[in-house]
């Protein structure tokens, strides 16, 4: 069996924030060449189509009401490992951003499968990008932290590091946080965030249903409860928010008011 | 002169780490259409060679011995744009981690021209991964900070982020540190980190030059002066730099030793 695994190769893809224009051209020419892709939910159609025409597609997606689970994606790869050739494990986003492609690397290679990692956009960056928001600006701020809101309600460890980083002074960019996020407003401020830091909820950034909304950090859990956004939605903290929203761009201020609007 | 301007169209476009495969798709489309290209000295021939051979190609790379100054390169923008058509300013990584894009954004829209950006892959989060070290990871660090250390010594503000990251407890990158590396390792001690902290170098992330060294936090000034690397150079802060050494990844490992040995 080993002997087989040496023959195949795996390539842990990140596939970027959602628009297929944001894959790089080498996850593109992967795809294009890999035997397997094993993909998330978050790859859409467009970017699986770039796939050959007779390559295996395995959906190793989780959902909240579904049975994937960490260690299934693990078999899987070692399934799709053990028919040889080229495996690309296609991640939303950078697969080492919260990703959980560390671990899915530490397993192969403790099964001695060579693996290997293609950075993609994050949509950490990307998201707030495409809503207007430089993550970093002269002035303004000097540091982003990405952080996941994902977590036990009540989990000291991550409400203590957003304490923290609300003293750091830069942006924060919370993924994964809408459940929690009386909580994390909550731990922000105690660290020292006024309840008057802009505030914006990024939705599905970068694809067609892309939608963004702006508030207050103070008014945070009603903002994301009259959003109506899923989990799939980036929180983004800090004074950067508005610092390019007054220069106009002009579609996306439009999209505010509407949004706004409807609040 | 403000209706030329109208039938002009600006997209800063994010050129990625180095490597020309690490560029979207995006960023290559634009870049064959561009009838101006700004770019500056990161971009790689490689990359400039997906512009159309009649496109007018401007360095605005700035030199520490140069005369390039962000005042000229807005000019040069308006100049681009002055001509009419698709301009795109390239910018190494993403446009708005420490890429001053947010200051082109404003600017240029101060003077009624429509910009869009193109978000690209961060160096701050690939050039980890291509050195093997996954930013975040489950049960070591579920949150990740990207710094400038690009300050007059001794600056208060950038000093106070790094002790509250430090206290923070995720990754640290710092981006431009090298120079401050001492007075760096000593704030994030202050933040209570300990000299025993893991901590990487990454040089020309993602480019043929690439070299990675590891060390710890405590021999950091030590590490950067004997590793003779310039201000291209990541530093990447926490217990994940070691988290995929011990996995293999031959060729990782085979290239820390041989660095090791030569410091």
């Amino acid at each position: 069996m080993n002997g087989l695994w040496k023959q195949a190769r795996v390539v842990l893809v990140g596939a970027g924030p959602g628009d297929p224009e944001l894959l790089t051209l080498k996850a593109a020419r992967l795809l294009g060449q890999a035997d397997v892709v094993l993909y998330d939910y978050l790859s859409g159609d467009q970017v699986l189509s770039l796939c050959r025409p007779d390559a295996r597609l395995v959906c190793v997606g989780k959902r909240p009401d579904g049975d994937m689970t960490q260690a299934r994606i693990h078999e899987l790869l070692l399934d799709a490992v053990a028919g040889g050739g080229l495996v690309v494990r296609l991640k939303g986003g950078d697969p080492f951003v919260f990703g959980r492609g560390g671990e899915e690397v530490e397993f192969l290679r403790g099964h001695g499968v060579e693996v290997e990692v293609v950075p993609g956009v994050s949509s950490a960056i990307a998201g707030p990008a495409l809503a207007g928001i430089p993550v970093t600006h002269r002035g303004v701020s000097q540091a982003v932290s990405i952080v996941t809101g994902h977590a036990a309600a009540g989990n000291d460890e991550v409400d203590q590091t957003l304490v923290h980083l609300a003293r750091a002074g830069g942006t924060i960019v919370v993924l994964m946080g809408m459940r929690r996020i009386g909580r994390i407003a909550e731990q922000l401020m105690a660290g020292g965030l006024s309840a008057r830091t802009p505030l914006a909820l990024v939705h599905a950034a970068s694809t067609p249903m892309q939608q963004v909304v702006v508030g207050e950090l103070g008014g945070a859990a009603q903002l994301v409860s009259a959003s109506g956004f899923n989990n799939h939605t980036l929180i983004v903290v800090g004074p950067v928010v508005d610092v390019l929203r007054s220069t106009g761009g002009a579609d996306m201020v439009d999209e505010w008011m509407k949004m706004s609007a409807t609040l």
